[in-house]
């Protein structure tokens, strides 16, 4: 089978990217590789690791030829370093990201893109707590969901061709407007993230004479507070970009702690246990 | 090296009970362990795989010679339990519980014992969501804290002996007032799992279309959501035993939850990032 594209670039080779980028090559659905970013020693590790073929690191050496750029980098940063490798793209190049949100970057690469350079919005849900190069692996994606989340003003043959792209490494496609990824996303990874910072905080602040509570987590709390081990100005950024939602969703929280302090407070054990056992149930059927 | 104790009545032969019984029957601590319970069907089990040596069903039926009486039941039947069982009890037996909530527990005890009949407040920090006799390992303690919570009351003797058996199944053993352990497992272990009861529930509440938000919960989040699986009426019993220091954590963490919705809503990200960086921080010391 012929590969999909001659030559695309990464920028940001990071886990998603390099793990896109892995696994592309693996499959034979791209010719070449390029990788593009600042920091010079993780493109050399992803080189000698077989995950691009070559790199760039300033803007303007763009390589000829492009046919697909994935956009790989922090959400926030996606659409300034879009801006500023479009006047190296060529006309026809399918541009891309892998951003956890989507209104915010949607919207603004369809209004700095020319119609003759289509965008599709892509999220993989994948991934963990890790980071750079040396996190790809070419497995990723398999058997994960990537949300595509097409617009009136998505080119029809650039998304079905994304599509397929993600199909043949292995993901689960899905799609969805941008809107309703940010709302569906909000809830079940954003959110639980601001929790989790905002749970380790409050463990740190308790005073409990001299004792030092991280000693007494069991666990059930490791895990808990796991994702607390993501990349702090990752999360700032998703805040800001997705703040409507979480913010939503935080007031939503807030008011369902209140009305359980309510009901510890007044001893109101048949309506503890009631949304516990929802809960349990909810949580059964997840796994 | 003799046993240290003749014959142990374990009432509640569960995952924490089982386990003990278990790693003192192996350990050549006990001569005889006597299971008491309701469920015969749990016992039968128990008793086939090794967890006690017989079992009663009936609270009048308690053998004689028994010097170690361990509570092992849902902690809002520990009192209610003892109560049924003092007839039974003879002078200098030894008895212990192993509850997540103590100050509640440890004050009612001590009030409902006889001097004669020394009681010393334990819980072992250890378990998972599993339950009854089938989650019985030996095991199951090794390296494990196990917390002591004696009072003024307490007999010098009978806790000295308490430590010494905790320590012999693998406990790592320390003391704590009831008052002090109440307030630092509200923060690390009883806050968390009302959190992640009530965001399962939030979870199932939002409306988004036709999705099935469950279906888009990745790693992270399952996870987090793993201590929802715990059993509900456990959890009613102990957010009502300790409601006060829970309800005072849980105010603590709603007003964190409110000043992070205000940054949010603002924008402000070196806030923002401020707060998730120390979480991060705090977290790489944990692990």
């Amino acid at each position: 089978m012929a590969p999909m594209f001659r030559r695309m670039v990464v920028a940001g080779v990071g886990m998603i990217g390099g793990s896109l980028a892995l696994a592309a090559r693996k499959r034979g659905l791209v010719k070449e590789v390029v990788g593009y970013g600042r920091g010079e020693k993780n493109l050399r590790l992803a080189r000698r690791m077989g995950v691009i073929n070559r790199y760039f690191l300033q803007e303007g050496d763009m390589p000829e030829g492009v046919d697909l750029l994935v956009l790989a980098v922090p959400v926030q940063a996606t659409v300034p370093i879009a801006r500023s490798l479009l006047p190296g793209l060529e006309s026809g190049c399918l541009v891309s990201d892998v951003g956890s949100v989507k209104a915010r970057i949607v919207h603004d690469m369809e209004k700095l893109l020319p119609r003759t350079i289509p965008f599709v919005g892509t999220h993989p849900i994948a991934g963990n707590e890790q980071w750079g190069a040396q996190a790809a692996v070419a497995g990723l994606f398999s058997g994960h969901r990537c949300i595509l989340t097409p617009t009136r003003g998505t080119d029809a043959n650039a998304l079905k061709k994304m599509a397929r792209f993600w199909r043949r490494v292995g993901a689960r496609v899905e799609f969805m407007s941008p809107s309703l990824h940010d709302r569906v996303l909000a809830v079940v990874s954003h959110l639980p993230h601001v929790l989790v910072f905002a749970l380790v905080n409050a463990l740190a602040r308790t005073r409990a004479d001299s004792i030092d509570l991280k000693d007494y987590c069991a666990g059930g709390f490791k895990d808990f507070t796991r994702i607390a081990s993501s990349r702090p100005e990752l999360w700032r950024d998703i805040c800001l970009l997705n703040g409507e939602e979480i913010g939503k969703s935080l007031s939503d929280y807030i008011s369902s702690l209140e009305r359980l302090r309510g009901w510890i407070r007044d001893g109101e054990g048949a309506l503890l246990e009631r949304e516990f056992a929802r809960a349990n149930e909810i949580r059964s059927r997840m796994v």
